[in-house]
């Protein structure tokens, strides 16, 4: 079948986010894109994770959102993920939860400083919050828009997606991507964990400062881009 | 045996409950109904998890309360559930437990406000509590006057136990419920879960704000009601 | 053997403690007594849970502290346990935890007020705090030292211990006990979860305030005492 | 094998690592020492734990650095664990975690005070924290330079390696040491422990106070040294 290993990519992706523990109940996505063909592979949407098979995993192309592959109903939150793999072309992963501390900052309504090199080894600065969606932009074309206020917050901030793959919505949960949906699942670890530490920080030492941008870069460009040097060498 | 089926699936909601995380000992009962046969189904007193079986659970009868089923005590807490039912008519199962933050908040005499779309999906509101009881309400007829404080706030709250499954009782802990026992449990999970994250929100921001209605009213109804499309279409 | 069975329930006590997420490394012990032979049983020192054998229990005299059976040293804590049973005829089980919650309460020198009725269960009233061992107490003798200032707190609180069974030993960890080692394990677990409910609540409200003497009364009089209606009959 | 010894017991350090949860993706490394064959075994760069096997461990020699035996890259915070088996000779076994509340008070740029017994059971006084690195001190040779940070604020700080078996890096997150490889695990563990405590502390008890000089004797003497009493006598 065309899309039989992306679908296997994207139900490890999303049983891995309940492995690392990001997910309550049924609330956790991910999905992954095949941009050679065009398409976006998606979870279901209210399928129990023990349940869950490649073949429950939906397949919908990314220029029109139609279904091409699958019997589900796709997650609710699809028109975000398209709206995303859309405006975000380095991106080919992403994933959504409500994981415990990036959602307590995402209802605070507080961006996440970088106060450590655990933070600056996966995300090249503060990890952004949108705006409030608007009432209109509720009722109407919720999801879509909340794609839009994330693109419309990374655009007017001049971030590269590339740098800083995750962002929390503003009364809502966050989002995280990467070049591949294993990657995304990455990320969206990197940015609990680092939620997790600035909430404690924050209650020991409400002066707490970001890190200066030499150990910011240090630690983000040892990891990416042409100078990495972590890991092993690739073959 | 003709209340094999509800003894199941009230055995299974307390297992849930404990696999759940939210029960600490024996602190902690799950029950459901049968309204066709005018009975509920509960936990017995005091008896250990990983020795309950279906053969254990109680029945009694919603209208006089007496055991028509079983052979070990009801829980301490049954004429609590069984208040509920009588008054509650939409409610068909009722958990109990100590769950740690919703407690927290049930010692610290709080509300639980809305402040994400987490809260929303469940809950369409804040989660109330109860005023403390009155010391002739404690001597006698305890577990009953715990039902009698949960019934008088929402009546004199008008909040509709349908779009609010679950409360905080002064001083004590949760209840949650919903129109399976099942159901039920999830509520318990998401105040749980709810409350965890306006502990957390609260201490790095004392200004915490509940998100707006048009928030609250789209994350609730398009789980629930006529106009639901969240999740797999009803076959 | 004469001890076999003791050996065999310290040896469960100690790993219910364990299990219960209680103990960290190596830091934790329980013991148990036998009235009619004047002996108690107690966990090895320094010795991992995991290779824990009935066989590795020691025991010893409770009026000479001389082992009687066993080929290990005891505890490096015995000389508290031993103190404890001397003192305190009611108790046939001890156990010392440096359990997390309970311990920060410790180290910040403040007794656990009775914030709700989960604190009401188990114990009938605020979990007291030792004064600071002074020097020369701390340089000879300091583990039967550790047990003294315990003793002393309950006499000079005009506490009775069946009624309040455990304490913080100010600057170090909890110690609880009760009839039987499970029941000191029991009480351990309510001791941290209490514990751990105090510091979130102290958190969101400053003002926090004990529950009500009746309620207190309520709670633990309907599992303790002539009155108890909780659990099933006893056969 | 010559190495066969020291890198099955590096591998397993690196693995207890994981087992008591203070690694979070691969960030976490062990290492350890033969000082007779003048080299260090440790845990290859980026490999995923659960792939892990002893010939991934890399072997170097502790003077040139050079690797003598392992096919892989060895992991990039190589240069520190070389400068801290160079200065600190009593030193056979070093740990690098992102454990959450150890590298929170890194993050925080805050010591650990000796808030109580558990504390100074493994640390004789508070664990101190590095100056932060200078930007020329990142950007050229940075891993050992984490390592000269480390070792100059044991020097000017009096400070013996073997009494205080650990140190936060500002701004990044801790090292541990000890004898042996297994040693400084457990030393890892006590310091994360040590410090979830003390922001738990903090949180209730803005003066808490670090514990008196004879307490902290006390603890870590009974422990270490020649008057120990602690654990089974050695055969």
């Amino acid at each position: 079948m065309p899309y039989d290993k992306l679908k296997e990519q994207v139900l490890k992706a999303n049983l891995a986010l309940v492995d690392a523990g990001l997910v309550v109940l049924t609330w956790g996505n991910a999905s992954g894109a095949d941009r050679e063909a065009g398409v976006i592979a998606i979870k279901p949407s209210g399928v129990s994770y023990d349940k869950m098979k490649a073949d429950d995993i939906v397949v919908l192309s990314i220029k029109t959102g139609e279904v091409v592959d699958g019997a589900g109903r796709p997650s609710s939150d699809t028109p975000t993920h398209l709206h995303l793999y859309r405006e975000f072309p380095s991106v080919n992963g992403v994933v959504h939860t409500h994981s415990l501390n990036a959602t307590t900052f995402a209802q605070a309504k507080r961006t996440i400083p970088c106060f450590g090199t655990t933070h600056a080894d996966n995300f090249h600065g503060e990890i952004p919050i949108t705006r409030d969606l608007r009432s209109d932009e509720v009722e109407a074309d919720y999801e879509l828009n909340t794609g839009r206020v994330i693109v419309e917050r990374f655009r007017q901030g001049g971030i590269d997606p590339a740098n800083v793959p995750g962002v929390l919505v503003a009364s809502h949960a966050p989002f995280a991507w990467g070049p591949t949906p294993q990657k995304a699942v990455e990320n969206a670890i990197v940015l609990e964990f680092a939620a997790q530490m600035a909430l404690a920080g924050m209650a020991i030492a409400s002066d707490l400062k970001p890190i200066p941008k030499h150990l910011l870069d240090k630690h983000f460009l040892r990891k990416h881009g042409p100078a990495a040097y972590y890991g092993q060498p690739k073959a």
